[in-house]
């Protein structure tokens, strides 16, 4: 059984090199991608035993995507399907002004006719962790109520469930999203989200530690993290509101910066930390994974401890 | 204007080095593939000029698809799309015993909505040859309407139609395929159509000489080609059958092979050509093709002459 | 008919990877690309229709090159031409203090025997635009003769004829191109210079500002644009000069980035804009063009209108 | 708990493209290979559960070994070691006469010294079938005794042993390798050796089915399997001997086939089926193995249905 | 000093990939070729030293031209030019019928001005044998020149002359050649020739053993040896004829075979082997060259010996 | 005979592309690196004549490094091994805060069992400058009593002894380094040390200046360079001491870095050039390597007197 039980859609992310044009290239990077999958993997880096659980097409292109996540080391609890699509997405990378874009192919996949009654709950209850994410009742209704059900199961079970706001506009619209995930949030024990989420789909207003402490108290979380990108992290536990600054980084990939901090953040929390001890680390993993390519932190524990006790290291020969 | 118009579905093809698993790769090659722009091309490198019409997403995707066409000379009208996907498929290529598979990503494509009015209809009646292929009809209902009414559309103007009859058992089941493409016959003059297909979906018995010659017959068309890969090609015309051999070649990729053999068909009696030496160009061409990875015949006038005069060269320096 | 008709050579470009040497490789990257070729298809990107008229070798190789051009969008009038090569150069791409350097091999190419008379000049002459740059008369005596008779028969045409001053010290001393280009100038509606060639090879002086009123004044074109590179772009227009600053950008590559403004003010100016608002889109597009490896501007429309409305975007999803 | 639990060594492998030089390129392909590991694969795409255990170096060339197995469906149950190197070898391919060339690097590893304490013994008594090949014995005399405690406790805890003979004339001599071996025989149940290896290692003579026979009855085993490559196997059961054909294929990779053919005849004999059974399967998904790049048999079961039932397809679309 | 010296032009050599068509990659790999420094590479392989002398532009593209020839491990004794182009050529492979092509690109080279006093002549004078082909005096009439002094030069100095005929349709007419070539004749100890060219361009006819003893009569050489690809070889030595054949081989690349065998044949004569030996030798190297991409032959003494004894190894680990 | 002769191991670099993980990906880069031929190949660049010697297996690995060496222009005289290893290192190279790391995998090398009476030492002895660092004696005991006597036996042929500290920690202790290196330090007339190796294992303290100071009175060199990385470096000759400033540089990659400063130093100096002339060229030569991926320092005479002129160019075409 593992510590920590993720739900949610991996995809098939489609990638030119970076700074490449999608329409000028003839030949794609294919890697799994998903933020619930990135969260098992980054807390399993930090020590933590985790797996994915997901609707999958029994397709070499659903396999891939399973078979990428056993190589980053978690396990996998897979309902194969034979109807539905493999979600894919296609991602231009590029710098300012251009910016980044994703074109998402994510419609009629087999997960987002998933139903917590495929699952085998008991893996979800006897975790000490659940997380899913604000991307996954956006996909379907269907996967609406599933993840309501899981959420609940896992509160039956004495879970605790973690859950990663993470708005996404493609998806859907800022009162949609605000009115589905507010009535999951009586059970839901730690939130994350960004600052910027709070403000335009929540609607709540103040700086970061005003944000947290609102969040906090009016919905009655456990913990609050308030994530600010390269300005650092707010966490807001038993009324005490912490501040943890971003360590400094060459950045290479911010996709996926925060799955690695919340990863951490939750392996670091398993493990006993305190609240600010726990931001310090998914601090220091979040930004190692910003020196990696692709979603996922394929960070270790030592490179975190040496980041958190002394910035990191140069060159090393 | 162009000589030949053709219509329908170009794909974003997907897929892993020769012989590689798709679900092992970390890289796919990016090809436009389509039956129709394929004959397109196919016949404007043999000197026809050519245009290919679809509807297309209005996405880097799309805007990729239709840059590689254009890369290979032939032109495009397209409507572009605000709705509906880019159809993909992912191709994974081997040889016996495992073979060439192929997953159909299609679903919900900008192109399964295309209706005749869409497009501007005088492309189609100031041209000489009109072609699409027994795929189009297969993506949708829509399609088949506009298949239809594309065919008449090209009578009433007095342009050519030609139909490769290409059956895909992926798409649809033969009882459905030949229902509807029985339909369409009255609108085609000239079919083209795989002796395999022609036994397995139309139910037409005997050798490739009696297939020619009984759908020629049974259905009234000006001009019956069946084709047996690598076995050559029969050709039906004015009650006479003519039979041409493959020529040898070192293949490399057989896809597409038909497509070459059929635009190539089409440019050379445009030229003028009888149907027995379209026949050899179309086969000619067909074979050059084979020596070429990708869908497309990417060959010259020159080396299809010197296939037809000589059998083709070792090593020119 | 194309809204703009460039004229000149685009080359065979082949380099190494970034920062590698030519001399430590064992695969060089193919674009094509030139000058004029650029701008018509910054041009296209924009929304004008425009065209690339050259002179070209009968081989794969020039193929290659008109295919890609047709790739991205802009139509290609070509000679077709049985002598002369197909000029090719090496690029090594690196940073300070190290610098990018060009090794030219374009003697003796098809282009340099271009004479006015094998083109369509009607072509350019049912133009509004015709465009050609300093790079094409240093190229050969012919084509200091083919430049000056197409110049002439686009204003007998009423074509506006606009002109890049494109100084190359690879090519011809300073002395050479100010005697040859100046000859030219009465011929010329718009020229576009960069305020370096003023100074340098005009031997004009001043602050930018007044290197484009004295340049419009003496040699009265209607409109001149004096480029600074990353310090912005000067419009002298019926007397009037406008500044118009670059936009911040995370730069890949800064060759063709002159022609990505110029190609962008042409189009604009054809649209209708006044020339402050021209420059303006010339210089978003000109900042996208830096974050794309290559010569060319492969922007959208859309991209460039988020550019000047807002500064770009960083991560949609 | 797995069906199959397998040990031994599994390397990295580092090689040039097919066809080209060691010394002269610069570029490795990296993946990992080991008979063992390969066998585990193989039964698990059959559908049997797998591991594979073993001692790895805690280095990222360790975790990347462990990290592709566990992509390729199989569990790993690994003692992590701060001493001793991760085997690699470099392999050249190539056709006739030139042949394919192995230069292993593989000495002071840390599966060298491992011990059968460090492992978890239920592991292999909870197994259904315990398997290692003649490699194990060959790389170190700890390794030596370690493979016939292994051998014994599978014994003790009634799981069936299952030993390829794996003769490597750059690990040890041909006496060498009998003297080791043979003491190994009386532990083992089922034996799968080349034919060449019987001849030449152990001396027996006679044809294929002779040398079966005598190794059946002389050293008391359940079951022999002796592999002839492209001419096909011959199975031993109950003083039995049956006869498999090899299928028919276009061979990208040769090398692992054996090792498919032994993962496959042990996955289907644990499934229920009968010898001959089991060895048409077997040489079945050793036909798929070698149309696939690499060592490892990435087939599916619907695969090897396919080629059991009508020797696989050519094209499926 | 080396035991040979060769003299004469190496290109440098771009192409696609295998079977794709110039017209349509993004890259070319590089490599250098040149007939007479393979032939130098070869010999070297097989234990001669051996280098190659030429006039080389001093830019990138001539070091990287040096720098691999080196690195096969020939010394290199070569003017730097200020003036004069870096030859190249394109190269695109393809099998039947399409056949293999070559564009050259290789006028207004530094070689073709090189003259005979810009070289150390000591350098040939000492030298066992001195090595060049008819490509060189194919070049430009400065090399004619150039090529009978540096012939009547090592002539005067003792030195065996060897002279590959090498006929190159797309350079000279065979007129042009016999003419110019048969005047070199009487200072050329040992000719190597195609059996083909000695029927076309030389106007000789009979068997290949005709040929050969035709060709050793009448201009009155030492050794004489015709070659005839995949049939083997011909050699004519104090008025006897011997026959090699060629070893079987899965051929990746024939071209740079002809220089494989002859420097292979000019190293073992060297060495003090009789004719027939040395015949030997070379068709095992041209044999293991044709396992090889490139134009190199890169191959060991080892290799060779091994094919001369026991015609390869298939998998050696 | 060359100016310099350099002893020392070179190794095969084995690394994914920069920035991507050890564990993660499916291809090395490879290249041959070494302190002692990294500084040969730069002196050879700046106009000296210059070897390196070693011990290397005679294998396709060891091949491959010997070739790699030549082709960058330098001479090797290797004593070919039929034992020992070629050691190999992986890099991985990334930015703030994860660093490059290095995994050795160097021990039971063919170098490490090097004597000196295994070379030719009148290679040495006719030599201007013999060149090691402190890496040699740190491989092993053998190496150790090697680098003793090659010092030994220059000094007795009159030859300068220029030595690079080069501590390794991977390798040895502070300790073990400071015993042995001192005992070195009585043979050596020139002395380049980082200033931390200075102070961390020698134990000096004080800033640049006062290091390079101490070390040249307390050992009595002839001429002690003190480096400071991007600060610059100290040179100290006949008691005065120098500063030199780094030039500002686009870093691609700073491995090697060192090596070319100290190259280009010895290079300058026999070329006659006084100490602070000598840092100069050697300050710019480390610029320009920083600007090229991979150990070497590729680099041109023409383009290092640029950088020492005028800083260098940006775009020259």
């Amino acid at each position: 059984m593992s510590d920590i039980v993720t739900f949610g859609e991996t995809m098939l992310r489609l990638s030119p090199p970076q700074n490449e044009r999608l329409e000028d290239v003839d030949e794609f990077e294919v890697r799994a991608a998903g933020a619930e999958s990135n969260v098992a993997i980054a807390a399993s880096r930090l020590g933590a035993t985790a797996s994915w659980i997901s609707k999958v097409p029994e397709t070499p292109l659903g396999k891939r995507v399973v078979g990428e996540l056993r190589q980053h080391g978690i396990d996998t609890d897979v309902v194969w399907s034979h109807r539905g699509r493999q979600g894919t997405y296609y991602l231009e990378r590029a710098g300012k002004p251009r910016g980044t874009n994703v074109i998402y192919d994510r419609e009629n996949t087999a997960v987002s006719t998933a139903k917590a009654r495929e699952f085998d709950i008991d893996r979800i209850q006897n975790a000490r962790v659940f997380f899913t994410t604000g991307i996954t009742p956006a996909l379907s209704s269907t996967l609406r109520e599933t993840t309501a059900n899981m959420l609940k199961a896992a509160r039956q079970g004495g879970t605790t469930t973690t859950f990663d706001f993470n708005y996404r506009n493609k998806l859907w619209s800022p009162d949609e999203a605000r009115e589905t995930l507010t009535q999951l949030f009586p059970g839901i024990d730690v939130l994350v989200i960004a600052a910027r989420d709070a403000r335009t789909v929540l609607g709540i207003e103040g700086d970061p530690r005003q944000l947290a402490h609102r969040l906090g108290s009016q919905y009655d979380f456990t913990t609050v993290v308030v994530t600010r990108g390269a300005e650092g992290a707010i966490g807001w536990h038993d009324s005490v509101v912490h501040e943890q600054a971003a360590y400094e980084t060459d950045t290479v990939s911010s996709i996926g910066t925060g799955d690695a901090f919340t990863g951490a953040f939750i392996a670091r929390r398993l493990h006993g930390d305190d609240v600010p001890t726990a931001l310090e680390y998914a601090a220091a993993t979040a930004a190692i994974k910003r020196t990696i390519p692709g979603d996922v932190a394929l960070v270790s524990k030592e490179e975190v401890d040496a980041v958190v006790k002394s910035g990191g290291t140069d060159l090393s020969r």
